[in-house]
């Protein structure tokens, strides 16, 4: 029988959309000794957490948790909790991840209407609003962050409609979270998904939530306590609407473990809610705008170096995504190879895309913790020398160059 | 605002039917630095944790893998993708956990049919037999150790049943896996559902599956690629079968990522990949038949001195789950006033249980890296004085001595 080797990770620069390098402090944390799960010293780690989300979404919400999952968990539970079979939903696609939206809704039976825009761009506010009156939908379900093309979708102005037409909103900010402005309750976003792997520098594992007492209405209209739980006397609501097709992910019951009644749910994940507990600390004490300030400085080193480099870069600028820069990739290159050798010689991930655009650009991180000026450095060094090795023409030396001048203005600045 | 206090749990002897105490080489393989999910040495530690699955669940099933979430998103994701809405399903309960099955099958939109089990015991097998002949089910849910009820469900005659039947047999494992024999291949269980946080000594956080043949059909024949990935000339099966009702837990789309075309589906959980990896490893250079004695050897130490107290235990002893042990709460003491004196003094979790028996009994496991000498020995000596203490008479310093005497005669034997 076949041996296993002693697990022994290469160290790796990661500049991909997620998942991205973790802090040591986060990376520490989830070697702690666990806790039982309803001991009162891990349930008042529990209660840390929904304090910190609830900072992260700069929200008053009463509900902010992690869902157990990878981040599309957190985007199914808060959509199969609030679609109705035959709802009407809409979904506005800019890329790869507002087609998720469209598949998860249409599982939870829900009849979509999708509204397209090409790829590399985003949607005016308008014409979302205009499709909101024609469609009538009970949910709005939109991208915020598309990590596959690296734009941004502005929300504010959407948001404001929305609450008018008393629409739900639900974003999925699982990219922006925590690296770009997200703001729950200034504008209107009903309910709210983040992710882990990206801008908090957390592992993959789990997906925090927020949700608004609108939201909190719905899914509280198919809520049904759970069979093995319920008390003798219990009966179920006279007028029962569909119950929400998820168990794991129904956020009624979700809502209940993580109030104070504790109702017995799954076994919370012990190691990963330290790990986002200690990377929420991190956040909030770097201070969110200084997070957002960071990334945006790390961006702009990052594309001068590229400028500098000639290469050509992917989409509308005036609706770029900071955390994601994304390259075309020039004629005659074999994108892969260059990412293979940025990755077996400098250990460096950067990631290729998704459908129509695979094979034509390369996307390039600057999340989190990945999100340095040492990385950025490292990158542009091997990017160059990887570049010229497969036959592109480019003024050596240049990318750093310009690279350090970002960092020099804005030491001065 | 608030700052939040440096995460520093207290040291903990947890003896519940999970979550356990972790090995500290799983708790130092979660703090090593992440790699990429498409990274080559991570998808290699991927396939080495099928393999080691395989070996776990005793099984040639080409897929044996983790879904990321709790134990209840595995149960949640064999259930999805195996039922369409009306099939007919067989839930034989005998405890809580029955009823969990029960419930998310319903949800499914199973036309489900329960037979029950006093508490405290389990089926004859012709019972489950007679009951499969008499509603004819597409699927059998049944669960495998109840740590509700602390009782262990022979499965032999039953998969061996199913399949002369035709049925498909879903089995979780949950709290067997690991600690307990699980034999899917030689006991014909088409799917069969493991936790991380009990007998593997893993956080919570995965739910390790394997499924075979039979059961792939089944969700083959529900297949869809995802909208998004989808190349320009994907068409629909011709005769579409009701799609599966999730995305996050479609077996259809996690076996292709878990294939090595690897189609992207979600972001693998990096670090608890690393554990579950590295708690496979240390389970199966124990060696599981070892493994097996060890929690036998630990169970028997724990139940005769348990035995020399005086105190009653819970359920029908021919089927004693072998890895929890339930104990009747004496007249007049309060359950949980001994349970918080354990715990704030001693450091010592025990479990109490839920819906009829809530208040009645405590159950006490011994799973994984907790199933130790040290553990039994020291819960013995705290719980004789918290008994003490809370008034109950019982023949001071009688347990050690009998669990020690357990020990004795193992170590001639």
């Amino acid at each position: 029988m076949r041996t296993f080797a002693e697990l022994s990770p290469s160290p790796r620069t990661i500049l991909t959309p997620g998942p991205v390098e973790v802090d040591p402090r986060v990376l520490r944390a989830l070697s702690y000794p666990i806790l039982g799960q309803f001991d009162p010293e891990f349930t008042a780690l529990m209660n840390d957490t929904m304090e910190m989300l609830r900072q992260l979404f700069r929200t008053d919400n009463r509900w902010a948790y992690p869902v157990d999952g990878t981040s599309r968990s957190g985007i199914e539970a808060v959509l199969t909790s609030l679609i109705e079979p035959g709802d009407r939903v809409l979904v506005p696609i800019y890329g790869r991840f507002g087609h998720l939206l469209h598949e998860i809704a249409e599982r939870c039976g829900a009849e979509v209407t999708t509204i397209e825009k090409e790829w590399g761009t985003v949607f005016e506010p308008e014409e979302i609003v205009a499709a909101i009156k024609r469609t009538k939908p009970a949910v709005v379900a939109l991208v915020h962050g598309e990590t596959s093309t690296g734009r941004l979708q502005p929300l504010e102005e959407i948001g404001r409609a929305c609450r008018e037409l008393d629409v739900l909103l639900v974003v999925d900010a699982v990219a922006t979270i925590g690296g770009v402005p997200v703001e729950a309750d200034a504008w209107h976003l009903d309910a709210v998904v983040g992710g882990t792997q990206k801008c908090l520098s957390v592992p993959s594992g789990m997906s925090p939530i927020t949700y608004n007492e609108r939201a909190e209405r719905k899914v509280l209209s198919r809520k049904r306590v759970e069979r093995g739980l319920r008390g003798p006397d219990y009966s179920a609501p006279a007028e029962e609407r569909r119950p929400i097709q998820s168990n794991y992910l129904d956020l009624a019951q979700l809502q209940d473990y993580w109030s104070p009644a504790r109702l017995n749910h799954h076994t919370e994940m012990t190691s990963m809610l330290y790990g986002l507990r200690e990377g929420l600390r991190i956040a909030l004490a770097e201070g969110l705008d200084a997070r957002f300030a960071r990334h945006r400085l790390h961006e702009s080193a990052l594309v001068a170096g590229l400028r500098a480099m000639g290469v050509a870069f992917y989409g509308d600028p005036a609706c770029k995504l900071p955390v994601v820069t994304c390259v075309t990739i020039p004629e005659g290159i074999d994108g892969e190879s260059v990412r293979s050798m940025l990755l077996d010689l400098f250990g460096i991930e950067i990631a290729s895309s998704f459908g129509p655009l695979k094979g034509k650009i390369w996307r390039i991180g600057t999340m989190g913790y990945s999100c340095s000026r040492k990385n950025v450095l490292h990158f542009l060094g091997a990017f160059e020398a990887v570049l010229l090795r497969h036959g592109f023409r480019l003024p050596a030396g240049a990318a750093l160059q310009a690279a350090l001048d970002v960092y020099d203005a804005a030491k001065e600045g």
